[in-house]
């Protein structure tokens, strides 16, 4: 057989195995209450909506769902994103200013692979998500962090960092940002930060990649304006790269995201996927169009916040009852996951197996810091699991948290 | 704005436009009979059984349908694909040898991916697939061409072409091939120079891409046995890569395909797909693994197999009615397209306007050439036009050939 460890390229030896991916494989032990994953609850999906309009598109569609389609997207989905886009975040766009994608992570791998070459620096936050980091690695991106704050990146450090690239003749090309109920640390970049970080945009001839999956999930709070929006209000720098996806308002299992950019962008991104994939799923997006049609994405999404609110709600809760003192955590607006720190000193990372032997599991922090830091933190997903496995879980987190401080003593 | 042509990575500024998708444009110009595209015919797509499988799907699986799935393919899928390999090409394979791919272009993407470094050689048939010949060029391959005869690639330039490069210490790593009535000529591999490929890729340490989308719409003739399967039964080199796609069998609006491998480069090409786009379709795999089961593939493909056949005598008799003489053609035993050569000196390049201006569409043969060379020849499918369309674009086509033949006398 070949010697692959000597025949295959560069790209693949930088490209690691994710962390989660992996991690699941062992929190799907029996008996485990996992808060790793990052699933949206399946009891929510709406199965009979999507029986239904299969049904009606096999009738009316058939010969344009199950055949190829466009590169950028079937116009049914463009133009019902498009109202949508009107509707929900007062953004005035165009057909070519929108590609299709499949989901998230495809975006994520265009975005990489447009602009990234070997040594190239890409700013992301401290914490970042996982995903996005494994992508950009693998294009060998050499990653400048910046700090999270309580309201988002810090733009004083985002700053001084662009400053440097500029400095130094880099070839810095995008800040990485998931402004809205950030994954992993739940905070929500604020509308005056929003406003900076164009500013920055502009003076720094930067773009900007708004990797938004959870926006629509906002329970409480008010929703800062999107950076696209703001941009479009103020500078118009054109500047901004946002990255949208039915996963979280739908379901994974269609796999399908829309980037909103500039057209001289998405033309670019249209040529990339003509060799990523030829086209997403045509079937997928005619279904996909019809959840956006006539309200059922609104219904839908209501019921989805009301669930996942009250599930945050409870690990809050549980968390307030159970963890001792010295740990701390966010407490999102929306979205699916929460952030906890340890004390410091105290690794998530070495605690992770103990915590398995409780039979209850996380995403260590560190996984989501482009520099390994973070060793105290840990990201938990409040979506997925039940409000009875909420309370169980964090209690028998709270457990291995106590045993490991007794035993440091 | 930023300036998008100074900030773009090298990548993307060698991916070049698909001819096809942009010729595809131009020939949906109304009136205009396209032999230009590679679409199968929707009048076949099994419209009622997608229905009836996502109705099944919902009620008893929509948990699964709808959420996340393991990057390398739900075990549903996978299992049925193995009957099916075992059934119709006498292939053993187990779970760890096979990934879910988001089709044949996602499939070539991760070979690109997994292989190339730029300036490593790629040796490729002369003519090949168009989306290969992009997607590998995107990650900077140096094309070798090897000559295509009517029994497929010729093994004796092929030896040399790999003996030369072994000698200068080269880093190529495989050799792209289309071995089933291939895209664009239509011709088959032998099993002959089946045999003799295994021993080069033995000899010379190569890997082989065995892409068979057209391979089971085979009309006539006997199939020789597949690349992997002649691997296994003689030299077991396990160099063999094999895509597979539901697109040609079932319907390219699922985006679905499977790569054969062993499972060494299956783990690689699985860490890969994690960061391209996570997973592919949850509900369109089980869709597919639906249609493996119970016979439902089978009846499908008989019937798909009867219409190609009539399209492609249609075409062959229409060439045989209405071309001057100096003009040749294959006559494939399955697949989807045909090849034509016009009289040496001859530019299919050139004549396209005029072809366009007569109300008929082909893709020039030169797309297909590494080189740039086949300027007189062209491809033309078979299988998506209806029978009266390819008798009247053939005779327009044959009435463009001749004006240009009595024009350049």
């Amino acid at each position: 057989m070949i010697d692959i460890t000597k025949n295959i390229a560069t790209a693949p030896r930088r490209t690691k195995a994710s962390v989660i991916r992996e991690l699941l494989k062992i929190t799907n032990k029996p008996g485990v209450i996992s808060f790793a994953g990052g699933l949206p609850d399946p009891e929510h999906f709406p199965y009979d909506f999507v029986t239904d309009s299969v049904k009606e598109i096999m009738a009316r569609k058939g010969r344009v769902a199950l055949q190829y389609g466009p590169t950028d997207g079937l116009p049914e989905l463009k133009e019902e994103f498009l109202k949508f886009l009107k509707k929900h975040e007062g953004i005035e766009a165009k057909p070519e200013n929108v590609i299709v994608t499949t989901a998230s992570q495809q975006a994520l791998d265009m975005v990489g692979r447009l602009f990234i070459d070997a040594s190239d620096p890409v700013l992301v936050e401290k914490p970042s998500y996982m995903g996005g980091l494994q992508v950009f690695k693998s294009y060998g991106a050499d990653f400048v962090g910046v700090k999270l704050e309580e309201d988002g990146v810090s733009v004083t450090e985002l700053e001084e960092r662009l400053s440097w690239l500029k400095s130094q003749d880099e070839h810095y090309k995008f800040v990485y940002l998931v402004p809205d109920f950030q994954n992993p640390s739940g905070v929500t970049l604020s509308e005056e930060k929003r406003l900076k970080v164009i500013e920055l945009s502009e003076k720094y001839d930067v773009a900007i990649i708004e990797d938004s999956p959870y926006r629509q999930i906002r329970f409480e709070g008010k929703a800062p304006k999107m950076l696209y929006k703001l941009d479009q209000e103020t500078r118009r720098t054109s500047n901004i790269i946002s990255l949208f996806t039915f996963s979280k308002t739908f379901a994974p299992g269609l796999r399908l995201g829309v980037i909103l950019a500039h057209p001289h962008i998405v033309r670019k991104m249209e040529i990339l996927k003509q060799s990523l994939d030829l086209c997403s799923s045509s079937l997928n997006q005619l279904i996909a169009a019809d959840f956006l049609r006539n309200g059922v994405f609104e219904a839908h999404v209501e019921k989805v916040k009301k669930a996942y609110k009250a599930k945050k709600d409870a690990m809050v809760g549980a968390l307030e009852k159970y963890m001792p003192e010295g740990v701390t955590w966010t407490k999102p607006e929306g979205g699916l996951f929460l952030w906890v720190r340890l004390p410091e000193g105290m690794s998530a990372d070495d605690m992770f197996h103990d915590a398995i032997k409780e039979n209850v599991a996380y995403v260590i922090g560190s996984a989501f810091h482009c520099d390994g830091s973070g060793k105290n933190t840990m990201r938990l997903n409040f979506s997925y699991p039940t409000l009875d496995e909420i309370d169980e879980g964090i209690k028998r987190l709270a457990t291995t948290v106590k045993k490991r401080l007794a035993a440091a003593k």
